[in-house]
């Protein structure tokens, strides 16, 4: 990728395309959206270029980054994953590299590891999130830090020096949208919110009694049969194990020994909810709005490409 | 109820109803099956008597004897849980009794406890269950003894000399199901079913690990993509976290110290998966087909209110 032209950065993932049309230092000229990767089988070529015509029409041939699932088996091109450890100077060595419509493409690895638990794990486009997290928040590439990424597949990542050492990835947010969407735990609930009040706290100390999960769960419904607890309170409490269960995970893969409060990357609510978990386990925590840190992190690649 | 007429007894769930007409010295006469409570919201009675129209037409009014979910609120008349400790004379003596058609009725009471995690727990229908088990396996009348009843919320009672002391549910089976059907671990395994070899084996290992169900979960799918785990073998995996994190709960609760090998009341396929995740923690295990239980149970409350 040269330094001295426009170029297209791109966060393609499973149900969202943003783009953004930057110039060649980097400034955001225009943006767009478009459909995930599992939105167009067989057809992602296409659709890019659908989306980026009218840019392309104005500039020529432009150079594109990516990261995300545009690089898994369902995506564009695949893009092996990067085994840990990681930093933005490996992940911008090991780019994959195509050409479409006349210019250059590349794809921003994956990670895979093997966690503190023995286990693969894998991330697909979190990765350039971190990165972005280390470029708007320089602090957090110095010392040994706790990064979590709550979500659907929440990740966290333990980064040593500014490098990815390990992660670990908890089912977690797929976890309570299946429990309280097409379960009997959530009965009654439609339209409510967890909160992070009591209940919540609660179930976060129950998970921390580090009774087996299937156990606790049904709790949910024995605490509304002979406590009373409402339908809200099993909600937030129904939250409270999923996300303590989730973050003593996350603390216990990270050993101690760290340097500053956990930053969490995720939407205000996630955060609170998350922060609040971590406070009870007696870990400080920061926010840090995901919002467009994917195009800082593709921003920071491609500056490493050209130093 | 007398002794000396024919009478019905009833296992009365969500989702089945089982009748049996007996005769005064409890033989089987006939059996008849109708739609679960759940079906049948306010107006339970009208199904009862419509199932057993013949019946009552061939024997005159016929006192009616039930267990399950048809003393629970969105039953017939609600049962107040029997806190434990429980036994087959106590039981008999909680009997929520009303009349119908001419002739007496009975629920079982279900059972409540304040289980070994501090928590609250419920079963309603599994305590006739486990006295039918009883009646059957006299042996399980003396000492100290585990038996675990898995399927949708799986129980596990802790008995001492013929009293159920405490018990503690797992919501496994609910969570399998949930896991299998609507989330990404699941995807693939259309048609198959979880198998007992070196795939489940491997969950129920990993589960003993300590480590959190939602940090577990996910190596179902990371496995599938760095390590080429089959779909099959996946759903298995999968399997046995479940049943290794609900036997690993079932165990801890009993607290050691006891009297013969843990009683499965199941099917064949879920008793051998049970029996398997034990065995890895050093446990052994016999099966008792859960097929008839509950009427077995229903007679032995029925004999102690004649006796």
């Amino acid at each position: 990728m040269r330094g001295d032209t426009p170029f297209i950065a791109g966060d393609w993932g499973t149900s969202n395309l943003r783009l953004w049309l930057c110039g060649a230092d980097g400034t955001v000229l225009d943006r767009a959206e478009g459909p995930g990767v599992a939105a167009v089988p067989g057809r992602v070529d296409a659709a890019f270029l659908d989306v980026t015509a009218a840019w392309r029409a104005a500039h020529g041939p432009l150079p594109a980054l990516f990261c995300g699932m545009v690089g898994s088996t369902i995506g564009w091109v695949e893009a092996a994953y990067h085994p840990c450890p990681a930093h933005v100077g490996s992940l911008a060595s090991g780019l994959t590299r195509f050409t479409a419509a006349g210019a250059d493409m590349a794809i921003i690895p994956g990670l895979s590891t093997r966690n503190p638990q023995g286990a693969p794990d894998v991330m697909r486009g979190e990765e350039t999130q971190i990165l972005g997290a280390l470029a708007r928040r320089p602090d957090l590439g110095s010392g040994r830090r706790l990064l979590c990424l709550p979500g659907t597949h929440a990740k966290w990542a333990l980064l040593q020096e500014g490098s990815v050492v390990t992660f670990q990835t908890g089912f977690s947010g797929e976890l309570f949208a299946l429990l309280r969407g097409h379960s009997v735990l959530g009965r009654g609930t439609e339209g409510m919110q967890p909160q992070t009040g009591p209940a919540f706290i609660r179930g976060v100390q129950r998970s921390l009694t580090g009774a087996p999960l299937p156990h606790l769960l049904f709790e949910t419904r024995s605490r509304q049969l002979l406590e009373g607890l409402s339908p809200q309170d099993a909600l937030s409490f129904l939250s409270g194990l999923v996300i303590g269960a989730d973050m003593a995970g996350g603390v216990a893969m990270a050993g101690g020994d760290l340097d500053g409060p956990v930053t969490l990357v995720a939407s205000p609510a996630l955060t609170d909810a998350y922060a609040a978990a971590l406070a009870v386990a007696g870990h400080a925590a920061v926010g840090l709005d995901g919002g467009e840190l994917a195009l800082a992190g593709l921003l920071a690649v491609r500056a490493a490409t050209l130093s």
